[in-house]
């Protein structure tokens, strides 16, 4: 058998595992996912995105060279008959393929329930403003507990280091520092810029200044203000944009939840305006959520210049998205139905279909075949000969709230035996009339 | 640019494209796949199954030595850190590998809207005739025109290579030679038998009068009387089960569709009973049919080994299932699509919120926001004043079915004015109200 499993005449012992960084998900977990999915689904729809999808795994050449730092991080495929793929790091750049490749220049989608893009050249924030509602609204409707929506813009950064000191050829790197300020103490940033990346340290202190800034429209006119942000380009542009963003987050009425943090900056290198980051707020008094890791439960911004990595002509679609950290969101929602002892169901069966006496299984069948062609979700247990008390403790098992048992007074009297689980209530009902019984007990209030 | 693509100072063109054997979806595409999922997971979990997820890659060793002629066609991942990693290449393998691990002994599951299973240990045929019915009940609610479902045994099969002469090694390339018989005629996978696998032509001859068999009860009884099969512990085995299948298909009203057919194969080396083949009907008369490539639409069957091949003890854990060529389904859908001409929406925006004046904008956004945030599915477009004409022109590219538009006077007034894009109809809404009626306006009947 050994030789059957390894193909190499047992020389190893096999393993019976997922790979490192994968995991299964059952089928208690799998409902949890779907609340999960269906939440973030029925959100994008409404927001009237199409859907797309492209293959898990690209060309390397696709996905090189876009993500900075976190490229070491990337599965390579071996060689394919002279393609060198590997599998898909996130959705951003496949998405970026997708529209060079077919020349789109707008469209509104999303791709497996998680990432949501507007691509196009529109007036300015709009969409960026409607990307933040998104998220305001999935982490509301998956009720999550207090959030806080972080904005910052890459042009503000980008100023910033600029009136800070930091040389140009520097900023890319000591962006990737800073945003390591939700996982380090300032002190660990500062050192890493200045012993690793070679920053002086008089201009890592003054990075260390704008870093402790956070707030909402007042902090944006303060630093319109600022004798030295004022004086460059890119971080007025910046502002001038946050500023508006803001308006539209107002008649949004979500501006409660979103602060304006100079220390957000996102690790990936191809965002070039708006970002934003969700966190999770620690709750006190709630020893569940202090278990749960609380940290980024969404994140995105503005990309205006990775389409055009694509493009042979170098022609640029701008572009904005949110992607939901779903895996994160996953993981603290099924921490909680453990500790919780949420009873979930796995299945949505309506009702289980059973007989008291034996030698009833081909009623059984001719029975459950008109429910299922009627559309009504029934079982039957796969045994010639069951127990009815194993029937009925199945249905407990499993969450089924009706029986219909047939049996051979029911048959002649053309009735099915209907039983209510939960209250042990039994009706008898003509046969005829069953599926139409069974839609009105089953459906939901 | 080119090094920032490539990484290697422009050495080579980038050529944009997905790998050798992927596609990209689009929303068109994706509408169509949508709801090819959507009659699929309604018939699956009708039947009461459960789902789970696996990942997409698996260590290389669990897939080895269950494809037989097929692991040729499985992708490597590069040494990721060790381990030598693959990408699944059905569902079934690492759906035995899951049971094996959490040491499950009974399931119904499907996975991936396309695998679906029952693994257990229950009296014969009831779950295997659950498969078959899943299989007529997909294939029907797709309406993909007339459809046929072959069905054999293992048992059979290889009862019938041990009638015919066949030696024991011999079985499954034999099997493999038989599977190509729905893509080559019989004088092909005779000469293949005889000439390439070294069978004796006499045995060859006696299986070319096997496989033309195909009917219904009538065959089975018949072989159950044949002095050769009937003299095969396996054979008889096969024949009895298949019997009985046909009993409970027939209590499933489903016997018009199904046949019993010697020719019937399946490539993977892990069946070993009931094995089936869904496959659509060339019609006569339709050149849109006949253009599309008709073949395997669905096809599944018993693997009982499986499991065990995986549990260290080498414990067996039954199991049947069914899988569902969704690609072949969605890429005949599509060739229909596309020559019927049929307008398919790729969103479900229920309402464009629009102006016919300029500096709007504001109002705009507080309206659909409110929309939104009751759950309707609201667009706008990105622009701070766009032309009505554009406004109208964009709902009638999408289809979307209502235009709410608010003015001057109809802010005054708190009323929005509702257009009905179809006929061009416009009544004025009270605020209030506008929710209730664009609700009413777009329920299905």
């Amino acid at each position: 058998m050994k030789a059957q499993l390894g193909g190499d005449e047992g020389k190893h012992k096999f393993v019976l595992k997922t790979p490192k960084g994968t995991r299964d998900y059952n089928p208690k977990q799998m409902a949890i996912r779907e609340r999960v999915f269906s939440a973030i689904i029925t959100c994008f729809k409404r927001h009237g995105a199409e859907v797309i999808d492209t293959p898990v795994f690209e060309l390397k050449e696709t996905l090189t060279g876009k993500y900075g730092e976190d490229s070491k991080l990337i599965y390579d495929l071996k060689d394919q008959g002279g393609e060198l793929l590997s599998l898909r790091y996130d959705l951003t750049v496949p998405f970026a393929r997708y529209l060079a490749m077919n020349k789109i220049t707008n469209i509104k989608r999303y791709h497996i329930a998680k990432d949501f893009d507007i691509a196009g050249q529109f007036d300015p924030m709009i969409p960026d403003a409607e990307c933040l509602k998104i998220v305001h609204e999935i982490l509301s409707d998956l009720q999550l507990g207090d959030f806080l929506i972080k904005v910052n813009d890459r042009r503000i950064l980008d100023g910033m280091f600029a009136v800070c000191g930091v040389p140009d050829s520097k900023f890319r790197t000591i962006c990737s520092s800073v945003d390591k300020l939700d996982k380090m103490p300032w002190e660990e940033v500062r050192s890493e810029m200045v012993g690793e990346k070679g920053l002086s340290p008089e201009a890592a202190d003054r990075i260390g200044e704008y870093v402790q800034l956070h707030g909402g429209l007042d902090l944006i006119e303060r630093l319109l203000q600022d004798p030295k942000l004022s004086q460059n380009k890119l971080a007025k542009e910046g502002l001038g944009d946050m500023k508006l963003l803001f308006e539209y987050l107002t008649l949004f009425g979500i501006t409660g939840k979103i602060s304006f943090d100079l220390s957000l900056a996102r690790g990936l290198d191809y965002y070039t305006g708006v970002i934003f980051e969700a966190v999770l707020l620690q709750q006190e008094n709630d020893h569940v959520e202090e278990a749960a890791s609380v940290g980024s439960v969404a994140g995105g911004g503005r990309y205006d210049g990775l389409v055009g990595m694509f493009d042979p002509k170098g022609r640029k679609v701008p572009c904005v998205g949110v992607s939901i950290g779903i895996e994160r969101i996953f993981s603290i929602l099924e921490q909680r139905v453990e500790a919780s002892e949420e009873k979930i169901r796995t299945t949505e069966t309506q009702v289980l279909v059973a007989s008291a006496q034996k030698k009833l299984l081909e009623e059984r069948l001719k029975l459950i075949s008109e429910l299922w062609d009627a559309g009504i979700k029934a079982e039957v247990l796969y045994k010639k000969n069951p127990k009815l008390l194993n029937q009925l403790q199945y249905c407990e098992d499993t969450g089924i709230p009706l029986v219909a048992i047939v049996g051979e007074q029911e048959l002649k009297d053309g009735v099915v035996k209907l039983r209510v689980v939960a209250t042990r209530e039994e009706v008898n009902v003509r046969r005829e009339s069953l599926v139409e019984e069974i839609r009105m007990r089953t459906s939901r209030p």
